[in-house]
């Protein structure tokens, strides 16, 4: 396959990192770019002299030399613009979240393997080289049987009018969940807690359940004065804790485990730990967002396996609807 | 009222701080200590050369010269030893857990009551320097209206035969938050994950419901590599964390807050967020033990009110029956 | 006096960013900037479209609508174009080092004075937030009388040709100590150390010694696998720690100090300790080179005076030519 | 040789943990132990039931069945003492310092040889498990050439009327030193501040030059508010920092370094840095003079050589009187 024309519609906060990531990719050649807003179109001849500029997403969409279209708008525009490209076989790229309903989520799964379409969401966490080493040693098998993941990300948070906390900061670990464990989520029992506005949680605390000795816990809140990015993944050999916010010591593998040994004591099984050395791997420092466009060019190209599975999809928004 | 003749039961691991402790107070005078290891009866000659030393605690406790008796023996102890004290009139200091079934708990609180004898139990934890001064500050009104306690105990887990993780670890935070916090608990939402053992969770998370705006949430593990000991307690004016393995700056005092304004946006009241200042009190570096035993001796010479209330002991007692 | 005309010299690495905050600052219009390279001048034309280009910075500053010029080219033309400036009774902003030879820093401050003009150096570290706040602690008292300056600046460092580790970050530290102490540096002991190049000293000790009871010591390395910025800052009331790396607590002060007792055992004096609060004041999080633009703007207008005295650039000129 | 009969002469601050590792070691019988206040015999006979109680260090030391002497009086009585011993061919542990003047020393050093006994200095420090593995990790050449040691040991100090900050902190780092390092200290410059006491330097700098590209850098303090004992050991291959003070993670070993390779720039060898993981063994929790114990029965029974040399002790002391 040549080169994947690509066009981008929407240029507000995230358009112009995924401008730059697309043109530094060989693999796409940036053909279109759409903004309805006058200012944006300067800045986008500025930043693209060579592409077409649109007013409106849907002219680039039906342009017919654009190959994959790159949504950045507004939620509101997601699913009629992604539904408009993946119909006439395009492949899209579309900012999180999807949409709002999940029906529109499953037709857009359904359009896109109708038409022999990629249909991807631009989950950048996933592709940072934190959650990347994460995931490599949760395959490899270092850590063991993996059995809890357990997050805390906690800070002073920027209340907004139509977003809680658990909105703003949960589906980071959903789609890291989602990637590192391969079980279904059977149950969710999640509280929140409205400090300051009725029916906008401010704190939420979440625990995940899965089939096989896995649980998942969220400590999820707007209201600490310590900004914390702490994330623990327990298995059984080792265990790991990945500090965000620690930029020498990402993540800290801890060689100590549970020994499970036959010496019972009142049918009890005693088990002994084995407390050892401490490792801190190096972490790449690459920008993610440059591994999202990469990941989506192997998979237009058939060449990759994509790491953002549509069942993930819709049982994501399934979850959303029973919760709210 | 002249000195307080007081004989201790057991002398196991936490009876020789018991005995210095009340032989250092002035208000106590040590007559008398008991048990039924002769090795233990031993010991205590050398340690208290010029008490009584019984074999049996039924017998210290009948000795018409002692006023009151420390009990520090098995669990399974508790109630007979202390129901034959408070019976007699006699002030009783009972290690924790004060007994295992309600209606024996009751029946003590009710048998102090009726004798007009003092029952407090050794919540250690509460005479602490840094419980004192989150105390204080909860008490001046100076973090403002307390909106939320948050704790993470954590560690790698010594596991017993007869012992969860919620018993090896939420008493200290149940006493806590009793402390700190003038309502009453309405519910509980807990879930235990057993890893190792069935029936024996390893993993616990409660979150504990309070009638006005206030919420609890515990995160208890014997499976993390790393121990973890850290509460944050915020309130509408300021919040502090507290980090007990932080030796020099075990608490730390945010001032931050949440200021609600009039403005709305959608009828979402819209704070702003006061981020200022930290402040790290020096915490006085005294035995809690010390303090238990001056305030054990305050509330019998009724200069004191006890702060640890009697309906704390039922209400725990019944969150006990009420989970397990 | 009116809007000061200002023209810029050298668009290299810190060009833009000056450009940026002269723009930013209403005392202020750039109205030409000068670079040598074409490619520079591309740039600059799209940056600062209303601004005249100039190839030769000694055109530009010869131009009669200049008011003041910032010089931040190579090292070795501060001299002839700041003195080119001055000469012509302009006020000069450059970049540090000012020049290489102390005669030549003596001369552009002897022609500054002659011309009633401005010269300034733009020590950008004395503007941060950190800077400020540590120099008000020290003017205010509160710290007491200072006693000792104590920094680590160590990293794994970036070898470069023509300069050592002490060129790298020692003028950090004499900039800052010249601002918060009065007082004059009367000896240095250095001890550097080559690992790698014979003459490239990658690991320098340095101590010192002003009259009044006053003592800086540096340890500046580029061979450590950990990065340190920690500066200790002592007082006889207070002292306090700057940790560089530290988001959110880069200041805290220590209410720990000595307490002088007439005790004295043999002839010695027995200081008592006061160990005490620490407090982490807020540091405000503003561009430090908008502050350096700031304070050009109010010394040219003569409503401040210089924070960046003369016989300070003097001073630090005579001890560079003594250490090598 | 059969079980080795020690003496123990002074049972002050240290001496009953001297006694209690030499009754735990099976090598050694403590057979007599002196002290000339009487209530410190009262313990001696409830501690060590069986020794013989000397109220003179002087007899214990004459007795025949005494193979082994252990000296902790005060220093002044620790010549003379040992000197006793030494040329009853009787070995001898002295805690450190060994004597004050150097000639003592070498008498002693000499004494000893003559009469085939072994003298050695109770650098408890060297046993335990941080600095054995540090001695490990340089030996085994997994760090490269040693290039540097820099040891920051500050801290709000005790005052005490006969000591400064150097002989309170430094004997460590030389002790270290001198055991991790095979080479001669040839030069030393050391700088001493004194803010509280003419003539007793409470903060002191001290720089030891080596005769083979080896530094080591001293920052000694009274004057801190913060303690801090971080000592970091590089090597060509890897460095290592040493946070006595971090429970978890005492020792971090950096896989940094640098590669000198054969491009030049102007004659000035450009090196590149290979910055990779971090690695934290996991450090034996022993007592270490458990390990001094066992060190000293080892050195008599010539199983192995000591680690404290002959030479070490008189160096030590020529420093000392070189600098005072």
């Amino acid at each position: 396959m040549s080169v994947i024309r690509v066009g981008l519609v929407g240029y507000g906060y995230w358009g112009p990192n995924l401008l730059r990531n697309f043109q530094n990719n060989p693999g796409f050649k940036v053909v279109a770019v759409a903004d309805g807003r006058a200012e944006k179109r300067d800045k986008i001849s500025r930043a693209a002299p060579d592409a077409a500029i649109y007013d409106r997403g849907e002219d680039l969409i039906d342009a017919t030399d654009v190959d994959a279209v790159v949504i950045a708008t507004q939620v509101g525009y997601h699913y009629p613009l992604a539904k408009r490209a993946l119909s006439l076989g395009k492949h899209v790229l579309c900012e999180k979240p999807l949409c709002t309903r999940v029906e529109d989520a499953e037709d857009l799964v359904e359009t896109a393997a109708a038409n022999n379409a990629v249909l991807m969401i631009d989950h950048t966490f996933l592709f940072t080289g934190a959650v990347q080493t994460i995931a490599a040693l949760c395959q490899s098998g270092e850590l063991g049987k993996i059995s809890y993941y357990d997050s805390i990300r906690i800070n002073l948070g920027l209340f907004q009018p139509d977003v809680n906390v658990m909105w703003d900061l949960l589906p980071h670990d959903l789609a890291i969940i989602d990637y590192l464990i391969e079980e279904e989520l059977v149950h969710v029992e999640a509280q929140g807690y409205c400090h300051v506005n009725n029916g906008v949680p401010d704190i939420v605390y979440a625990t995940l359940y899965y089939p096989h000795s896995f649980i998942a816990h969220l400590n999820l809140s707007w209201m600490s004065p310590v900004k914390v990015r702490r994330t623990a993944v327990g298995g059984l050999k080792k265990m790991l804790v990945w500090n965000d916010l620690d930029k020498e010591e990402k993540i800290k593998i801890y060689n100590s485990g549970i020994a499970i040994q036959p010496e019972t004591v009142r049918e009890i099984i005693i088990p002994s730990y084995r407390i050892g050395d401490i490792y801190s791997p190096r972490i790449p420092d690459t920008e993610a967002l440059a591994g999202v466009v990469a990941h989506f060019n192997s998979v237009i190209r058939s060449e990759t396996k994509s790491i953002i599975l549509n069942p993930a999809v819709e049982r994501s928004w399934r979850w959303r609807s029973g919760l709210l």
